[in-house]
């Protein structure tokens, strides 16, 4: 039967989908379930993405569901090598919510969306009984233009290739393990929850054809999703732990938790993989961008591997691999 | 706060999209919030549509939610006048369900998308705890090129337009109905869910530009859907009650309980507006569809009238109006 695990987006989220909903969906279904690159609609490209949200506490510091929901389908359009375009809101809403949250929630999708540049065109509302969800759950799904014309996603990554990261990590996760534990500093470690756009466009423009892949590191974390392309690109990935930048109030709190800021979600960042020539320029489009002030150079893919690995060099010079995140995730954390 | 009928496809779910969402929403977003037909992703236009799924049961006479969820999304890129080529499907799995329903489902989406031509492209998946939903909750959206060319949709109605249905209509709000209630008649009544694709089409071959606007008559029924089209084109619409097709065994059970077959819900039926010229046409391509058997001419586009108003005639002549459905619907019919 179902378990919370399957929503963590780590090993079990992956194999209910590789094991039950491809083989289930047969010829109908795409080869992953991730966001799409689609052909024949017109002349060039487009993708196409989907996320339901059904984050709790709807409000938090740094956001709420609504900036959430479209930072969240924006950026897997951005990090797929998209220019987003246009979205649907769908709302499953539960008997009793108030009116006042539902247009507080719209308002913040209105203006997120506009900073993101990209127009909310159709949608859909649903009511359930009183006790058959637990308050709003949302979709937003969006099309886009498919921006790289090179080979671009996991299978493009190479040896040698540089890691980059946005910015800190686990702030998202951090603000809502705060938040739902009451615990003091909650106030002072908002959620990163942001659009990545334009910051991608940046990238191109100054990478190229250097830039292979990018992923925005939501559920799992850096983590899963590092697991995730080593394992997708057949190679091994090394990552230097003391550059992975981490805010000193996300890691004090996870020290106390005993919990990794690898492991815990991000909505406003995303790693990229690019080739050595282009690192430099991919790194100070990042920095230039608002939200890229303490991007950093995290590690370097390494040799071929059939089933993947990622590697974690510590400080003095040891390495373990880090695994996928299996049971330790946080539920409705998105 | 949120009631129930707010969820019904009638009045009150009009006043909540256009008196709290749209105004919220602002620049951001469209006019209305239907299917939307976008411009500017390549040559042609696409269509891009959105639903979610609440429906309860999960599994029903003639259907479940996976089949409904694929048709429902692949009906209303169809009645937009689009050929329907990509879905997302986006999943809310509540802690506990079985994992041999969630494979059920899975199936019949993917034999559903077969049918309709279409394939699932991207996906997500999201796990509550036990009492935060209702087994699963669906979000399948869609993109496809948009057909028509000509002037299509509610401001292309014209006076004179015949008004054709494609078959029976209630048949799925009461195999529902039937089923919750369980009513011994329920074997005999299944829903009539299917894709409307590529039904769509042919009506397009043989209509053309006389081919005016179609809809899927959902939640709400066709009295919900003749009110909006009426009133977003500012017509009177005249619709001769003893010309719409009732199956005998849903006729029989709704006069029982006391209910209207105009307001109950269709999942794959359309009515179509179509100028003089085209009607006979477009009625024989509905009649040539295996789902068309029963189409029928049900009445006219009468006058201009500010406010829109349809108009039921009866056999004896006499003429009431039809009003846009308030409270009456079925709650997490679709």
């Amino acid at each position: 039967m179902i378990e919370i695990e399957h929503g963590h987006g780590g090993r079990k989220s992956l194999d209910l989908i590789q094991q039950l909903i491809l083989p289930a969906l047969g010829a109908s279904g795409a080869p992953t379930l991730d966001s799409a690159r689609l052909s024949g609609l017109g002349d060039d490209d487009l993708v196409f993405s989907t996320d339901s949200f059904t984050i709790s506490p709807l409000f938090f510091p740094g956001g709420d569901i609504g900036k959430l929901s479209v930072c969240g389908t924006v950026n897997d359009l951005a990090v797929a090598g998209g220019r987003p375009e246009y979205l649907s809101l769908a709302l499953i809403l539960e008997e009793g919510f108030p009116l006042e949250d539902l247009r507080r929630i719209m308002e913040s999708v209105g203006a997120t969306a506009r900073d993101a540049g990209v127009k909310v065109v159709c949608g859909d509302t649903k009511v359930v009984e009183r006790g058959k969800a637990d308050g709003v759950y949302t979709n937003v799904t969006g099309v886009g233009a498919a921006l790289p014309r090179h080979p671009f996603g996991p299978a493009a990554i190479r040896p040698g290739d540089k890691i980059l990261i946005s910015g800190t990590i686990g702030d998202h996760g951090a603000a809502i393990l705060a938040v739902r534990n009451e615990l003091p500093m909650a106030s002072q470690i908002p959620s990163d929850c942001a659009p990545l756009w334009p910051m991608t466009r940046a990238i191109f423009e100054a990478g190229g054809e250097h830039v292979h892949a990018m992923r925005d590191p939501t559920r799992g974390g850096l983590a899963a999703t590092l697991n995730e392309f080593a394992l997708d690109a057949s190679l091994e990935f090394v990552i230097r732990e003391e550059d992975v930048p981490v805010r000193a109030e996300v890691a004090e709190m996870l020290e106390v938790l005993g919990m990794d800021p690898m492991a815990l979600a991000n909505e406003g960042k995303l790693i990229a993989f690019v080739a050595p020539d282009g690192a430099d320029a991919a790194m100070e489009a990042m920095r230039q961008s608002p939200i890229g002030a303490q991007a950093a150079v995290i590690g370097e893919v390494g040799g071929a591997r059939e089933d993947g690995r990622v590697l974690l060099e510590t400080a003095f010079g040891t390495r373990r691999v880090l695994e996928m995140p299996v049971g330790e995730g946080l539920p409705r954390i998105c």
